[in-house]
């Protein structure tokens, strides 16, 4: 074994459910149906959404960590359930109150929690499935 | 094979997502959230239910059917989906204006609706995910 | 504890791949297409089975087993898996030459290739998903 | 709707995982071995256990619930996972001292441990997976 | 938020059945059955194929989507259900006439079939699981 | 099609269950409470772990395949299986004598036994799902 760490990843699921609409607000009812169908029922339909939060760098030698799966999450908890888990997204998260919270702009949001309690030089990536069959991911990338 | 015909179970998967709330309207906000916590917030909160109906009967012994699983998951689009898909259960579903839409409650909903449109000699029974985790079931039964 | 053994359910999963077609030899293809649709493609299609195999019956009370997990998978393999395995069911499967392989069918044949060879005092109950939204049972019953 | 409850099912997964070999103390290594196999390795091997409780019975009315699913969660925590999770089940739970601790002793002691904190009324159900594709059940029956 | 549109990947999970052998036909059977072992079978067998479909891309900043996962659903029930959902890929796809249906081949099909009708400013990425325990991935990387 | 091969991902999943704890020899016990709470038990705990080898290189234009997955499932099973599953990690796997059998380091000897029996022109990835909701990848990457 050479003296340079060993770069790896770990992940983390956690969940939440939560009510949304999809619409934007200086569309006219009629330009939301179009674009988001019955997503955008204005009484609200909703999800559980499975989050997959990835870290990658070096492995600590001693430890055998990239990171401790336990603080990761307890941030988790503490960063994005506390904020979303049983909320309506539209009305009680401030990130959607003048945004649509499609899954990408969940995802993003996610990120932008989770950022700055991260040492810098971990890779963070988010996956988040809306449903079984649908999900997005958001690394950062512009 | 003697001549008096097999009985099997036939399932099938079936999936929509809606908002709700659990309170009981002529209870105080501080009786439902005692109650109910998190899942009788006011703005809604939302799940990706998983639905299986299953079906116990004599399998045909030309076809091999108990029931034609096209036929069923039709049914459930047009009985079920239709009326639960995208929506407010609490505002937008009659049978849960004055009912709490509780898992439970879902499925006994659910089995009302497929009832009459299945052969009588064949059993139903309701599986309702309400997230990976919890899951309610019902058949009918008093 | 009293001496009188308890009793439990052990359950196993396996899986198979296999080709089939539903259609009644005696009917006509339009008969057939209207009964069975695309699943009675004269050209075959196919399905990754996954098989449950449920055994219910005392607790040895010194193994601690209902019936040893192991020698189960065994059998599967012996008497199912090398039946049905990268097999077409309809020209390879002695059973379903006259008979539709339905999965209910299926799951009948499979149960009478393992009964004969598990203790009496079990009871055999069969699961077996054709699709992960499709998926029958059988327990002997008639 | 008539007056008599209905009744129906109410099911809340929860995991541990543990390290556990399986073998009868009175026996020879041999003896194990030719019995266990690879589980007797004496330097124990693990799993993680994916535990299913159900709860049947009626419906309550005005809440909607057969048993608070927050309740169960919280009491398999406390009686289960506290006793379990991340143990040594043949060192460090006494119920495994002089038992072999198979999935399906592991069930029937679940099912001890919590069947005198729930009301008397309600049915308890247990499914314990030992891996994806092995799991046992266990309701009390004898 | 700068004005630089954010990137993300959104998938879409879709599925179909088929029925295939693989085989060369320039090959001996003795050839093929040492290549390809059962799955040469000349009566075919099938499988249940689960496919995802990855967009990346920049995020739409008004409606927050990077494609619309409902048109892509459409886009691939006609691109790719159609052409394989209850088909003998050997005998009824054209791609496959003179080519192995392999998993890695199918991939790629589906690459060449969805790729002309998405925005190329759009990233396309295949993931095909032939079974739940194996898949196969395409990107149109050379 | 032009004569550059394309380049694909072929993926094969196992499983193995083991005991292990973590902690680091040359840290007191309190040391190693504070790293890795009841992940360092004395007496262990276990797993159900799920791996996936990945496999990235070019498609053979005649057999379809970058890789034959009957083979690498032999070869997981010899190199993989036989020295990991129903096993204690610390105590009988020598690569874990003095080091830390996190899930990093775990990947890590996987990838590192793997390695010289593929072919070097194809890429090797490793995920490893320690329980089903933590993961951890690695490439070879430094």
């Amino acid at each position: 074994m050479n003296t340079k760490p060993l770069r790896a990843s770990v992940s983390r699921h956690a969940h939440f459910n939560a009510a949304h609409r999809l619409y934007v607000k200086t569309w006219t009812d009629a330009q939301n149906e179009a674009q988001f169908g019955p997503c955008s029922n204005p009484r609200y339909h909703g999800h559980n959404y499975e989050l997959i939060v990835k870290l990658t760098g070096p492995i600590d030698p001693v430890t055998g960590y990239v990171y401790d799966l336990g603080t990761l999450s307890s941030l988790i908890k503490r960063e994005v359930e506390a904020r979303l888990d049983h909320r309506n997204l539209n009305e009680e998260v401030p990130e959607f109150f003048d945004r649509v919270p499609s899954a990408e702009f969940i995802a993003v949001a996610i990120w932008k929690w989770l950022r700055p309690h991260l040492p810098v030089h971990l890779d963070l990536h988010i996956t988040l499935y809306e449903t079984p069959r649908n999900f997005v991911e958001y690394d950062g990338a512009q």
